[in-house]
């Protein structure tokens, strides 16, 4: 008997459930990605569908008070049944801004960005992973009488100089319908995998465009993916969705354990590969491009994510001496690791270094340009994990410290990630109130990593929040709230929820620590390299903040070191941009290769100096004014 | 809902069937080889099953008279039902003897073969194409921390200076256990595939035994499996039945036709690999063999054969220029093949020269060991294509030409293969009467290729049959049958099934056809080559007649040419012994590609000669007594 249909509107979408499955699962399902900061905990209240035929159990606490909505992570499927999901509920509109744009009201990666540039407009793909080589066979006689598979390797090598052919079988089942139909006139579609050239594809006349590959960053919290043009190098889309395997545990530790829980492995892998086929499948259709035609998919995240993406036990990660089983993986077939785009695509993920600096830290330096330049540089990655490289052409070191997903949105009462009505932007107002400004201009439906560090920073300036993190109780936007006191961003009437958005003090105790993290880890680095913080020539701020990034006020809440400004440069998402550079050229993986064998770790979580540093950024900017003369000076308490 | 159940007596083997389906393919999916000569189209009687619970719906002609039994091939499921399966329905009792067997009552391949032995026990596994490589790897500290697939990777090139490996996902995903749980010391299995080194598995432990591979014949009409160890060469078991494709069409043109159609291929495809899983998982599970231990098949068999079992289109090898998909296929994994062995088995077909001389040839001539003797020789295939080589180390030449599977007991009443209770041997006694022998000595169950050979030969010697093929009807074991005159081989009261086993004047006339086709062929090609028949130093002859062929009387049926006898050397089934030595030595693969590379293709079938060279030979021995001067004179008959 097949299990219960759920109808979603509408979208007029149904699928196939199975009894007991949420309804969060089942949109997730259907291709609907519905807005869940919190991973489906029923905690964020961001799922709220509502039933218009049939019914659900609906699970404790997932009624929302005063309406008919319910969450739809609290609530599972006994029958069949039809939802309405309204707008505010869905990640579609989230999935309009996300990262890289080129050209969007907000700056994604500055020109004046040192080494190559990452922005996708400057990537002329030279030579992308997988490229497209016209051909045109001669017609098989009598006397030139080779098999369908011997005239294709002979020409590839004629034309191509290609020596290491390898045709899969159902390349191979296709092939002679192809090659008769366009008359011996074709374009080979092919991938450097393991060592040999693979035919991905055969397809008819001689056009090489049409061709498409995925830019994928997979983070801790969020996955980002970019459709790419290998024809032209053009970033067709962008789309972004939290990874739902925060269900199952916010940072990589917890997941990790939860991986060794029978079937969780599987259950982390199907939830990080279940996000990316959505986010890659809603791009495709955005853009009318088949899957099949997406022959290639690059890959950044931490150690951690790329073994759970590959379904590849990561056990060995946290325990002594900490051996990943793989790090620079190699490439795989789409159809082998469960991507669904074209089932020969090849799939590659960026090169890492070890259990705890992954490829997105090389894809990172590769956007920045790092292991291209002379100037003694710094890469701060604001991410889940919060990596820090210094380095240049000769050498880089990195390290890494558990952030959590503050800046990203999690953990953060109103938190969410850089998208369409996001609070950006706050100032304290002349009057004393707090103004603000969202992405996309709409009403407020949150406050993402960029807003946050504006509003610690304008909350500090105004003296409404001291320097040890706590809130004024007489400050004007401060009240007492529920667990504490907590400050009213946006109040109920301007917000598109309808309810107050605000920051509480819990909030701000985890950004203090997120801060703190990411501040001691540079700090510690540069300390034991030898190196004053005073000789870094450029510092690359990397992360999940969205499309904007107030430096100053980064470095006055003490999340960047106090250099001067001009020195800083925001590079947004450079996973998903060093990604795309190894996507559109072989000449850039191979880059990426070379750093990941350059940099070396520095293991600073047994480091006896990490806690004292930790302990000092907690403060807002530091302790130790001496270390930030110019924030300090700026807030005009130089203790 | 699930189908309706099918349970097979006495082995309690139950499946879900689908309505419609017969009993013949239920039991086929079961695992239950059941006889079926005439490929399930109602003819041979052979499939006979007994419901005992439940029914089943039966076609017309589907009831045996006089008996509860019906034909599983002309019963279509309906609902839950049980059947008998009486031991003379199935065919795990051919399964004992069937070709190369090394040390049964009948040599399979004489000693004196010339070149490489290619029976079993001759062949120590130099070089297998899958290979165990046991490695000790230093256990990772934290200053050896690379990851697992590094450390690997490391050694295999420190070990086995293996530089190009691929490791497959899954492989990869469970290497990490392996590897601690065996302390760091295992064994790598290792196929070379498409140029690079891919692990096939990793074991714990350093043992190089435990890994096991097949050789398959890939005929039209039947299909042999031997089940070899790889560390030792040892042969643990044989296999062999009707190649399911036969219902589709007795020859591969009508397949090719077939193909054509609407799901023909994927049918074809369906049948020839079904037949295949089902004798490698039946001599897996004799032997006590995990499938997962077999890590390596190599298949011989015509063109046509390939492109089926494979999936690929075959349409355009009979349409001018006769362009093959593949000739020289290269290797690929079992899981893209469809193979039940090890998901990662290299899976590769002998190497062929051309659409109509496939990778069976190049088996028979590595079998023979042709390419490596200085004698002129010829090489005879007896099979459904009837081909003839002719050269030795310094030239190949080979032809074709359509004999029909009348030799392997196709289109023969009472044909069959080899197998137990076959009759092989055939005598006149001094009374008139016939006398005969069986494989294994059992009750008669029908006439086997050698058996067929003899009773023809002997027929002519006693003159009850003319050297036009018409029997005599005063002759004392000819009689009035039902279509014509027909000798009675084995009466009733002998026979296994309890009815007569007869030669009707229509299988006579096939019999004609088939030989004149295999000696026209040769006869022409030599006469084409400018090379008198006188000169062939030697002549090999491969083909289904199972594990004996008297030599003499193949002479004077005029199947062979009038050769000497001592210059004739029966090599049994040559395509199965000549994949068993590319499964066991890559030596022999490569010298298996040299053969193809060289072997140059006649074809025949447009040569105004042949139906002359053809009519003649449909004659005993030939209508030209001159080039049969012993047998005509045998015969007494020297017209």
């Amino acid at each position: 008997m097949p299990g219960p249909t759920v109808t979603f509107q509408p979208d007029a979408r149904t699928v196939v459930a199975e009894a007991g499955q949420t309804l969060l699962d089942a949109a997730f399902a259907a291709g609907i990605a519905l807005n869940s900061v919190c991973g489906g905990r029923g905690i964020c209240g961001r799922c709220q569908v509502r039933v218009v035929a049939g019914e659900a159990e609906v699970d404790e606490g997932g009624r929302v008070p005063g309406g008919g909505e319910i969450l739809a992570c609290l609530s599972r499927i006994s029958g069949d049944v039809t939802v309405d999901v309204p707008e505010l509920s869905r990640l579609e509109g989230e999935q309009i801004l996300t990262g890289a744009e080129r050209n969007g009201p907000f700056m994604p990666i500055p020109e004046e960005a040192a080494g190559e540039r990452p922005d996708a407009a400057a990537l002329a793909p030279r030579d992308p992973l997988v490229f497209a080589l016209p051909l045109q066979l001669p017609q098989p006689t009598i006397h030139d009488c080779l098999s369908d598979l011997q005239r294709l390797t002979r020409e590839l090598r004629r034309a191509g100089g290609i020596q290491d052919l390898v045709v899969p079988l159902d390349v191979l089942r296709t092939a002679p319908q192809v090659l008769r139909d366009a008359n011996w006139e074709v374009t080979a579609v092919l991938a450097r995998t393991n060592g040999a050239h693979e035919l991905v594809a055969l397809r008819p006349g001689t056009a090489t465009s049409g061709l498409y590959g995925a830019a994928v960053d997979v983070g801790t919290t969020t996955i980002v993916a970019h459709l790419v043009d290998l024809a032209t190098g053009t970033t067709l889309g962008a789309a972004a969705a939290l990874n739902r395997q925060a269900t199952y545990g916010d940072d990589v530790i917890s997941r990790i354990i939860h991986a060794g829980e029978p079937g969780g492995l599987e259950r982390l892998r199907d939830a990080a590969l279940g996000v990316t086929n959505v986010l890659i499948g809603g791009l495709a259709q955005a853009h009318g491009v088949a899957r099949d035609d997406i022959v290639g998919a690059v890959l950044a995240g931490n150690t951690t994510m790329l073994h759970l993406f590959f379904g590849l036990p990561p056990a060995e990660i946290r325990r002594e001496p900490y051996i990943p089983v793989i790090s620079m993986p190699p490439a795989y077939r789409a159809g082998e690791v469960g991507l669904r785009v074209n089932h020969h695509a090849t799939v590659a993920w960026m090169p890492g270094v070890s259990s705890y600096v992954g490829g997105d830290i090389t894809a990172d330096v590769l956007a920045a340009g790092m292991d291209g330049t002379d100037e003694l540089s710094m890469l701060i990655d604001v991410g889940t994990n919060g990596e820090t490289v210094v380095g240049n052409r000769d050498f880089l070191v990195c390290c890494a410290c558990s952030a959590g997903p503050a800046f990203e949105g999690g953990g953060i009462t109103w938190g969410m990630r850089a998208a369409l009505g996001a609070v950006q932007r706050v100032k304290i107002t002349p009057g004393g109130g707090l103004s603000w400004s969202t992405i996309g201009g709409g009403r407020p439906r949150g406050i993402c990593g960029s807003g946050l560090v504006d509003l610690l920073a304008e909350l500090l300036l105004a003296d409404y929040l001291d320097r040890a993190g706590r809130l004024r109780p007489d400050a004007p936007v401060v009240r007492q709230g529920p667990d504490g006191l907590e400050a009213v961003v946006v109040p109920a009437g301007e917000s598109a929820s309808g309810r107050d958005i605000v920051l509480t003090s819990a909030d701000i105790e985890n950004l203090l620590r997120a801060k703190a993290a990411v501040y001691a880890g540079g700090s510690l680095l540069t300390r034991r390299l030898g190196i004053d913080i005073r000789d870094i020539q450029r510092i690359y701020v990397a992360g999940g903040f969205g499309t904007y990034l107030d430096i100053t006020k980064a470095i006055l809440i003490g999340l960047l070191p106090d250099v001067p400004v001009e020195r800083v440069t925001f590079i947004g998402n450079g996973s998903v941009a060093g990604a795309k550079m190894a996507l559109l050229s072989q000449e850039a993986w191979r880059r990426a290769a070379l750093v990941a064998q350059k940099m070396t770790y520095r293991e600073l979580s047994t480091d006896t100096g990490f806690m004292e540093e930790y302990v000092s950024a907690t403060f807002l900017p530091h302790t130790d004014c001496a270390r930030f003369p110019r924030a300090c000076a700026q807030l005009g308490r130089q203790d």
